[in-house]
C-alpha cells in the first residue's frame, strides 16, 4: 500500500472501553464521517478518513485533524466539510473552521 | 492550546456503532495506548496520543501513526514503542517497525 496525500481525522468520542459518548457523537460525527467519505469519493481525492476516541477538544467539537498538512478543524458540519474540501483541492486552508493554527 | 508536536494515533479497532472488535484490539491495543502515553509523560515528550478505529491495516496491527512526521509502525508492542519514542526523541525513524515506508 502507499500512504493517502492526505489522512483526516474525526472525533468519534469513544471511550477507552469502546463507547460512543459525549459531543461530538451528539453533533453527529458518526454521519459526518460517512458524509465526508463520499465526498471525497466524488471528488476523487487521495484521502484516508480513519475516527478517533475522545480528543478532550469537546468544546469544538466536532474536531477534524488534516495529515500531515497539520490543519485543525472545529464545529465541523456538512458545510464546512465542503469548504474544507474545495481548499484541499486548491491546497489551501479553510480559515474560518480552524480552532488552532 | 497549541497543536502537540507529535499527534500519534493508535488503532484500536473500533468499528462505526463504537465496538471495539477485530486485531488490534484482540493485540491489547488498549494496553498499549496506557504504556505510551506513560512513556511519553516520563520522556517529557510534547505528544497527544489518540485511538483510532480499525484502520483496515489488521495484518500489521496493532499500527500506530506519528504525524506530521507522516511514520507509519506496525506490529507495534511494548518495546517497539521504547524503539520509536527513543527514534522520535532524536528527530528519526525506527526503521525495524515501518510497514509502509
Amino acid at each position: 500500500m502507499q500512504k493517502p496525500e492526505h489522512h483526516i481525522f474525526v472525533c468519534s468520542s469513544f471511550r477507552v472501553n469502546g463507547n460512543a459518548k459525549g459531543v461530538c457523537q451528539k453533533k453527529d460525527s458518526t454521519n459526518l464521517i460517512q458524509y465526508l467519505e463520499s465526498e471525497i469519493t466524488d471528488r476523487g481525492l487521495d484521502a484516508l478518513v480513519s475516527s478517533t476516541g475522545c480528543m478532550n477538544l469537546c468544546n469544538n467539537g466536532p474536531v477534524m485533524m488534516v495529515y500531515p498538512d497539520n490543519y485543525w478543524y472545529g464545529n465541523v458540519d456538512e458545510e464546512a466539510i465542503d469548504e474544507i474540501l474545495d481548499a484541499l483541492e486548491d491546497g489551501k486552508l479553510a480559515e474560518d473552521y480552524l480552532f488552532v493554527s
